[in-house]
C-alpha cells in the first residue's frame, strides 16, 4: 500500500494514496497521523490495507492527490539516522584525498544519528544562510520500521521494515570537515532532510524488493538535468536490514525510526569511479561525488555546491516508468 | 512548576506535581502528554501554571506521587542533543592520553546528536548485553526547549528554554575509540538514555538559575556511595543556552527539543584534576573522569565500568537540602 500525510498540524493527516499516485482517501479514521498507526501497527496495517484495496477498486471516495500538498510521510519522526551502506562513495571520498578505506567499513556499517524533530516537506525550499557552507544534496533510500528489539538478528530485522521512502539528505560539506575533526560526528552539518511524498509497504516492488534492497535506478535531477541515475540494487555494501540490526545493537528501536541507505553510488562499468549521465554513465547522487572525481581526473573540482535556485528532483520509477514514491523538489533559497 | 508523565501508553499521562514532590494532579484535561503540551506551549503553560498553584494551596484534590511511577518526562521525543559544556571533562580524558585540547573547543562547542526514540525511565535498569562494552553513567542537565528558530542568537536562545531535567547519559566506553575512529561520531556507544522523575520551569531554581547555567551541585551515588558532587554553575564553558544556539545553527528546532550540558565536572581547589568526594573533592559524575585520573596519577585505570548489579542515582537538592527532579536509580542488569 502506498500512505501519505496531508498539511495539517505538526504531524500530518494520515491519508491512503493510489498506486498511481492520483488519487486519496482519507484514512484517519483509522489513525490520525501516520506516526499513531506505527504506534499501533499490527491492528492498523490490515485496516489501510482494506482502504487501499478500496482506493484500488475506486469502491470509496477519493480525491485528488497533489504531491505538493503533502508533508514528508512522518513531518517529524523519534528517529532518523543514516548509514553509509554504498561504500563506493566513502571509496571516492578517500581516494580524492589519497586515503584508504579501512577493512572494518566492508562488514561494519557507517552510521550516523540524524537530527529528525524537523523534516522538510517533499517540496518545501532548503534554507540556505551561508553558501560557503557548501550545501549538497544527497539522493537516498530510508525504510521506516515498527518497534525493533534491542540485539535484532539481520535476518528478524528485515521483518521490521514496514515502510520505504526517498531521502534527500541535506548536507552541508563546508561544515563537515571541521565537525569531523571535532570527533563528535556530523551535527551542523546535516540540517533537515526532505522524503519523497508517499512511503510504500516493501511488496509494492514486488521483485524489485530482494534481501531488503530495491532493485530500481534512483533518479536525480539537478537544475532540470539528469544527474544521478543509479542502481540501488548494485553495489549495496548493506542491505537496509543489515543497517537496522546495525542501529539496534545497543538499543531499541521504537515504532517510526527512520534508517537510510546513505547516498547511493555505483562503480564505473570497468571497476572505476562512474561516469556523468551525460556520457553514459550512472551518474551521482551528490555534488561531492563529481567533485572528487573531478578531483581524481584533474586535480580540482569544478562543479560548486548548492547555490540559492538551484534545484533537485529525486524520484523512482516501477519497470513501466510510473513514479513510485512521488517526487521530491527542492530549491535552494536563503532563508 | 514542576511537571512529570506517569506511566501511560507510549508519551505517558502528564501531570503537575507539587514542589515538594510529594502529590501529583493530572493535567490531561490541559494536554494529555508532555509532547502535546511542548506543542502548544504558549497556550498550556499558563494553564498548567494555573494549576500548579492550586496544587500547591491544596486546592484541587491530589493523588501521592511515587517517582518510581514516572516515566521520563518526555518518554520519547523529536530531539536529543548532548552537548559538552564542561571542558575540565575533555582536558581529563585527552590529559591522559597526553593529547591537547584544541583551542576551539572552548568558543566552538561539543554536541552530538542522541537517539530519542526510546528513553529510559527513572527508575528503569540499564540493560547491558555485554560488559566488555564498558558500560558508564554520565551524570547531566538537559533542558527542554519550544520552537528555536534557525540561527536563533544565544540572548535569544535562553528564552526558549522552557524545562529542566536532570540526565544520566548511559555510554558505553569500550565502543566508543571504534566508533569514533569510523569517524561519524557515537551510536553504538550511545544507548537509551535515563532522565529525572520530575522537569521543572527554570523559575523554580530562583536565584540558582543563573545565565542558564544551574548553580547548585549534582549529586551522584555510584553503588550507594557518594561519587559525585560537582557543582554545575562551576567550569561550565558553556551555557544551555549557548548549547541551544549551537545546535539551531543550521536548523530550526522542534518543541520538545532536548539539548543537554554533556558531563558535569569540576576542576580541584587547585586547578588540577578533582578529588573523589572521600577526600574532599567534588568526585565524578562519571566513572570514565576516575579511571583517567588513576591513569594520570598511577599510570593505569583501577575502578572498573558499570557491571551487572551496579547501581547508581542522581539528584539534586535545593539550598535546603529538598530534591527538586526526583531521583534518577538505576541498576544495570543483563538483559
Amino acid at each position: 500500500m502506498k500512505l501519505a500525510s496531508l498539511k495539517y498540524g505538526r504531524d500530518g493527516k494520515l491519508v491512503v494514496v493510489s498506486k498511481d499516485l492520483t488519487r486519496y482517501c482519507a484514512a484517519d479514521n483509522i489513525a490520525p497521523t501516520l506516526q499513531a498507526a506505527l504506534d499501533d501497527w499490527e491492528n492498523c496495517a490490515p485496516k489501510l490495507e482494506a482502504l487501499y484495496r478500496d482506493v484500488e477498486h475506486q469502491a470509496v471516495p477519493c480525491e485528488r492527490f497533489h504531491e505538493r500538498e503533502a508533508e514528508s510521510p512522518l513531518p517529524r519522526a523519534y528517529q532518523w539516522a543514516d548509514g553509509s551502506a554504498y561504500i563506493n562513495h566513502v571509496e571516492l571520498v578517500r581516494k580524492a584525498r589519497d586515503a584508504e578505506v579501512p577493512e572494518s567499513f566492508y562488514h561494519d556499517p557507517l552510521m550516523y544519528q540524524g537530527g529528525s524533530d524537523d523534516f522538510l516537506a517533499p517540496r518545501e525550499d532548503i534554507p540556505l544562510a551561508d553558501t560557503s557552507w557548501g550545501c549538497d544534496m544527497e539522493g537516498e533510500i530510508a525504510c521506516i520500521t515498527d518497534d525493533v528489539p534491542m540485539g535484532v538478528s539481520k535476518d528478524d530485522a528485515a521483518g521490521h521494515i514496514k515502510l520505504l521512502m526517498l531521502v534527500n539528505d541535506v548536507s552541508l560539506r563546508g561544515l563537515i570537515p571541521g565537525e569531523l575533526a571535532k570527533g563528535f560526528g556530523f551535527f551542523q552539518s546535516k540540517p533537515a532532510s526532505a522524503f519523497s511524498p508517499v512511503a510504500i509497504t516493501p511488496d509494492e516492488l514486488g521483485d524489485a524488493w530482494k534481501d531488503s534492497v530495491i532493485q530500481l535506478p534512483l533518479k536525480l535531477d539537478y537544475n532540470g538535468e539528469p544527474f544521478g541515475r543509479a542502481e540501488v540494487g548494485q553495489d549495496a555494501t548493506f542491505s537496509l536490514a543489515d543497517l537496522v540490526a546495525h542501529a539496534a545493537k545497543t538499543r531499541n528501536l521504537g515504532a517510526g525510526c527512520i534508517i537510510g541507505s546513505g547516498t547511493i553510488s555505483n562503480k564505473g562499468a570497468d571497476g572505476g569511479p562512474g561516469k556523468p549521465v551525460s556520457e553514459g554513465g550512472a551518474g551521482y547522487s551528490c555534488i561531492a561525488e563529481i567533485r572528487m572525481i573531478e578531483t581524481i581526473y584533474d586535480g580540482e573540482a569544478k562543479t560548486r555546491f548548492m547555490q540559492p535556485g538551484d534545484t533537485v528532483r529525486v524520484w523512482m520509477d516501477d519497470a513501466e516508468g510510473h513514479s513510485i514514491f512521488g517526487a521530491i523538489e527542492q530549491k535552494v533559497v536563503e532563508p
